[in-house]
């Protein structure tokens, strides 16, 4: 089996596994419990929030969450922002943001959404249009899940506060992190999203980076755990695998990197050769770990269900709107309407070689030829 | 090392630790995701969600959450209240309710809480006389965490909606499931909170059950799944794991209670024994896996270090409230003064056994005595 859907979800790797199976036997204890072994417990859980924080080179502090879309929903949510403001994200944010901005413009807010350019990338001059006095968060994700492109969050943010400083600045860094060099200082974000499933830690686990100074209050109600932030018994062993890979993704980013360069190279050297009508999405100033390309011959889920047939796992896009027809990323991309249906997704992890990037041409090729055969009319 | 607090959670099981590693490292597809692997973890997640509602006779449908708190959170502010109308709560309802029911009360709403017993059990006459026609809503557990008591809610569910039929009742089953029996269509709760990690299943895995024909909305923002109630990536391992630890807890629920009766006998006849103005608060109409005293020579936390000593793990009422010095609890169960920082908590899982309550007796017996010495003025 090829696995190229890492931007949805990935595999638990060996090092998480022996920690989760350690938390969950061994030191299974309630951190919030006064007795010894849990205080050892609560111990470890300060550590590992220190030590992604100092990871991620951060000044603030950490709160657990159960993913990346609870992350996004206790930054945009947690913050009271004031009534009358607006608030402005961009077009192709992940449903967890796009769809928390529409629950905030029923709630009376002036949500307003800039436009990407045809990678993904936010529109700089179209989002500082959209910024003024009365802006009072912007959200803009650090690597888009549909195409893997990057904006520069530390321009964003200079920009955005010498326009106006009070303005709050969330990004969303589910794909960024253990892809792209993360340094929650320099970029000076005031809240970053993030989440385990996506670098081989288990789901149920993410965090939000919240900056010295900005005041969040927590979404759900409860104990007082996560100093009061985020109520609920901690998901400890998902915790401490979360960090260990984390570490582990940090320190193994350049090898990695350099494996998905080479394979997106030779699946991107290929794809015209297939189809000269096909258009790649993804360019090289993406993250390295994701090829986009769209096809106005054959249909994306087609595709998918043909390769899968062949062992072969992509996606068509974000897989938390996959069974959700709508076309909104290919709309903000500016992306012709005959091809609106014909997305595809390549997501690299950790696991992937070369070697599949070759088979996975074949067999693209293969299936791609017997499908252009119904070419849609 | 004998861990008598499994109320506050528990170690998870080999049989889940089976299904975890499974999931982890085989089957870590999206559910989400189009592919064939993904459908068939889509088809499974729909056969758990199916089998956990008909082992509790359940007609309705059930959302996975990241726990207990989040399975309270959905229940309570999931419904659109009528504003103007009035809450019903209990008053010794775990904090994950109560707090939730604070919030509530700033945001407008009329929140009641009503008295209980000196067990911890609600006060049938106290709630009735709360409730009337702008009641929209009850919450009362169904096993006291602190004390382990049993409200009869088929009982309550009947007279409440006798007088309102309009009113939603919800239940917090945290410390029910698997300690006694559980049938959703005879109690006629419309909502019920369940969570995995009480249950030797790991945490950060809940699940809240909503009878046919009641509207709830989701209270996080995103993805579509749980149909749509519950937006982020299924933690799939630990839905699984879940369900199986609740099928074996049903299977097996006799047999474990009879070993926590012989235990909570035999320390139960002890207390006495040691100090004979000890209040035992629990009886044996509670749960029989859990037993609380409280003592007016003792300080419960000093006794809990003490035995943490002697590698006995006990608590002092909920976890989740136990680095939070209120009185809530004890107030509520109208303790003498004198005693409300005397709580202990002994709560067994199937891991202990017979013999543990005889060491655990012998070593509690031998710090009383030593920290009577020290009896506060």
């Amino acid at each position: 089996m090829i696995f190229f859907d890492n931007a949805s979800t990935s595999r638990v790797r060996e090092e998480c596994l022996n920690i989760l199976t350690h938390f969950y036997i061994n030191e299974y204890y309630n951190p919030s419990s006064l007795y010894s072994p849990s205080v050892k417990v609560s111990t470890k859980l300060k550590q590992a929030r220190e030590g992604i924080i100092k990871a991620l080179n951060g000044s603030g502090n950490l709160v657990f969450t159960s993913g990346g879309t609870e992350s996004d929903n206790l930054a945009l949510l947690g913050l009271s922002l004031p009534k009358y403001s607006n608030i402005v994200l961009s077009s192709v944010e992940h449903s967890a943001i796009y769809n928390t901005g529409n629950h905030l413009k029923q709630l009376g807010y002036d949500v307003r959404f800039c436009k990407s350019d045809s990678v993904g990338c936010v529109d700089v001059a179209s989002l500082i249009e959209l910024i003024d006095d009365k802006t009072s968060l912007v959200s803009i994700m650090h690597v888009c899940n549909e195409t893997g492109a990057i904006n520069d969050i530390k321009l964003l943010c200079r920009k955005i506060k010498a326009i106006n400083k009070n303005i709050i600045f969330h990004s969303d860094g589910v794909q960024a992190l253990g892809k792209i060099k993360i340094d929650l200082d320099d970029i000076n974000v005031d809240l970053y999203s993030l989440s385990a499933h996506k670098i081989n830690a288990p789901k149920g686990t993410g965090a939000l980076f919240i900056r010295q100074g900005i005041n969040l209050t927590g979404i759900l109600f409860g104990g007082a755990q996560e100093k009061g932030l985020r109520p609920s018994t901690e998901n400890v062993a998902g915790i401490f695998a979360f960090e260990k890979a984390i570490k582990l993704a940090l320190a193994e980013i350049k090898q990695h990197n350099e494996t998905f360069r080479q394979i997106r190279e030779k699946i991107m050297r290929e794809l015209p050769k297939i189809d000269d009508k096909i258009i790649i999405l993804s360019n090289e100033n993406c993250a390295d770990n994701i090829l986009t390309f769209a096809s106005n011959s054959v249909r994306g889920e087609v595709l998918l269900h043909a390769l899968s047939d062949r062992e072969i796992l992509v996606g068509t896009g974000s897989a938390c709107s996959s069974k959700n027809k709508t076309h909104r990323i290919p709309e903000a991309l500016g992306l012709q309407k005959d091809y609106h249906d014909g997305l595809l997704r390549l997501s690299f992890g950790i696991y992937n070689t070369l070697e599949e990037a070759d088979i996975f041409v074949k067999e693209l090729s293969i299936a791609y030829d017997y499908l252009k055969r119904f070419k849609r009319s």
